[in-house]
């Protein structure tokens, strides 16, 4: 592919009332269906008739703190996901899956199984869990460390990579006459031995319709970075500023050429808080509603959860005290999120309240607010300059945000040439232009 | 409800190509549909058309021996009855999920969202994994021993049904204009500190539909009986004489009493594996054919797996070798198809040839070949006679097996009276009759 017939990919980021964290009070979203299979379903066909890449879910382990003051207790991924995958035809569907919490041989079997019922479109968003409270619903008083953690999701790819390979992909013969389903020879134990898993295999799914998953990561310190440079096809991240998302692109994709791995195997989508409005005006009046709408106290929570501290006590309108803010090796969660809030802080003097005002909409992703041709402008510049393969779409409200970004927003790209006005592929890894992997 | 009024329930225990081994080889099935989802979606169709109480997917976590030889490396029980649930609206889904090789956070949450999902239609098939292959993938050299096994099933369905719970039945407020979602004080903690397990919770999903799913177990075990009179809300049972079944009967309900439970609140289903025909020769004529297409080497496999051992080398003409029966209490595997075996070759002295043909047709489950009206006459007398509340309906060969039942079997159960001709309720508990169990 020359670079003029470079397209951008779309992953739509569901979330039950959007991503803004006072969506759920806005009359233009629907709070009362976050356990509503139905509402997922109806949100991934949207996403599908803008011909978007995929949809993903994000997950955690736990509940996270006060729980009162947003949605919570929705549904989890993996059933959520095999349930939409037989009410759509084309969209990739993407899980998040803790390798801390998880065995390798029990999450290969889901992704290969929603990979089987969604006719390849399944993909594995790999996080290591970075919060205590995840820790505390399995069997721990203290979280993993982060470079064990990451050490075990190493040997956890490795193993699930293993597995889904354990079939080979003519091992299925249907031969009914002789009486022989497979060939024995071509399903083959793994026999892995490390050091965190010793699993023999072979699985017991035959192997996916993709090879693999598609393998998405999201982790932006250094062991996250290495990570995503080794294992992962897409990254999702989250960037404020046109420079910082070059650095970032840069950096990923020079490791992985580092590593062997052709760069153009790893795509880059930073996230993108969409707020949009038919006139710049009406954006804009979006964004103050919701922020008008914030709940302080849960504000608070995020931003205490963010920094591993408690923030209860703090003036509102005063930066965040010094000592509150620890330094990136202290902190044993989710880095990236810590950096940003930091830089907040720290270098833009800002105050809580600002802070908080100032996560509301992407918790801490890029927010964009304007007319579809602005978010387009906006998308394209990062495109052509070095910063994005692509864009992990974060919809402030949710129907109504994904919808507006369908009808409005992806038409001017289409006009553009930057993205697609039919699915050419069926399978996720086609939609991404990522090769199968091939059997053993 | 008075006796007259007592009703059968009928699980239809569903497997890729039919229940006898083998089935993939007969004309009717379809063994090329192991992996499509479609298939499962049309399965359950057919018998939620037969006003069935559930169906049933069991589930190993290893591939067994010779997976050569019959169909293997098929879906998920809890990702493919997630996309069944979408596709049917009042039939139960029941998954079996292991004890022993999961977490309690993970598993409650997995079927919390199915119940979701499904609107109340989830029910878990509770095993503690008994062959050695399963350790293999997880970790271990050796087996879990059969004792610490179930301790652990006790202590997880313990921890599983506080977190089913940790979200009241009114928690959610949806208070838009106050800013709260949730009532923080009516999601709490379960704060559990036992032997197996620590789990701070609450569950990450909101209360299920059903309170907590249905609670199956299929254990025969002295250790299986006690944990299905303690903890079973249904179970199912490999019994060959109408004997056998009265006693095993009456003494999960005598455990049930003496635990100060309502026996009836424990429903007992014994197998049946109906080979059907129009006439009493057309249905042997099948189960004939059957018998014929059985690949030896898979039975022996099958055989040796029954006994833990490994029958490769002995006669097929003459009675398994003594010292190959081990006794009771040295199987750490699935002990009640070890006792029918065992019975089979000590007590009719059955060849090893007689008892893989005995074995085909339901793996240690009665098989009942005959007409419409014959089967529906065993049926009913189980049920008359204290050895049944319901079926656990396992056909030999499918699509075909499932249709024929539910075409011509279930018509005569309710010309008689035994079985519902509408469902008159919208949850499996209801289906069952089983109570809601109340929150915290």
């Amino acid at each position: 592919m020359t670079d003029g017939d470079r397209r951008l990919h779309l992953n739509a980021f569901l979330m039950a009332p959007g991503h803004h964290d006072a969506a759920w009070r806005h009359p233009s979203s629907r709070p009362d269906r976050a356990t509503d299979v139905a509402y997922f379903q109806e949100l991934a066909r949207t996403a599908e008739r803008g011909r978007l890449d995929s949809i993903f879910f994000a997950d955690g382990l736990a509940v996270w703190h006060r729980v009162g003051s947003n949605v919570s207790g929705g549904l989890e991924p993996l059933t959520l996901l095999s349930a939409i995958a037989v009410a759509t035809e084309r969209i990739g569907l993407i899980a998040t899956a803790s390798t801390t919490f998880n065995e390798p041989f029990t999450l290969a079997r889901l992704f290969a199984s929603l990979d089987h019922i969604s006719g390849g479109r399944a993909g594995w968003n790999i996080v290591t869990s970075g919060n205590t409270a995840e820790a505390h619903n399995f069997n721990l008083d203290e979280h993993v460390p982060h470079a064990v953690r990451y050490e075990r999701a190493a040997e956890f790819v490795e193993v699930a990579a293993k597995l889904w390979d354990s079939w080979a992909d003519d091992a299925v013969l249907l031969d009914v006459a002789g009486g022989r389903y497979a060939d024995p020879d071509r399903v083959r134990p793994i026999d892995h031995a490390g050091t965190h898993f010793k699993v023999r295999g072979p699985l017991n799914v035959q192997r996916p319709p993709q090879g693999r998953p598609l393998l998405v990561q999201a982790g932006s310190s250094e062991d996250g970075r290495e990570f995503a440079a080794r294992h992962a096809e897409a990254v999702f991240t989250a960037q404020q500023t046109l420079a910082d998302g070059q650095t970032f692109y840069k950096d990923v994709k020079t490791r992985a050429e580092r590593l062997g791995r052709d760069p153009g195997g790893v795509k880059i989508l930073p996230g993108i808080c969409p707020i949009l409005g038919s006139t710049e005006e009406e954006a804009r009046r979006l964004e103050r509603e919701l922020t008008d709408l914030q709940v302080l106290d849960y504000g608070l929570a995020q931003l205490s959860s963010m920094l591993n501290t408690d923030l209860a006590d703090v003036p509102l309108d005063a930066p965040v005290p010094e000592h509150l803010l620890p330094a990136e090796d202290d902190v044993n969660g989710n880095k990236s999120r810590f950096t940003l809030v930091s830089e907040l802080a720290r270098r833009d003097r800002l105050t809580v309240r600002e802070i908080i005002a100032r996560l509301g909409g992407g918790r801490g992703h890029r927010v964009v607010t304007g007319t579809p041709e602005q978010v387009a402008d906006q998308m394209e510049e990062w495109f052509r300059e070095g910063a994005a393969d692509g864009f992990n779409v974060m919809p402030p409200v949710l129907p109504t945000g994904l919808e507006d970004f369908v009808d409005h927003v992806v038409p001017v790209l289409q006009r553009r040439g930057l993205f697609r006005t039919e699915y050419t592929g069926r399978t996720l890894r086609e939609h991404y232009g990522l090769p199968r992997p091939p059997g053993n």
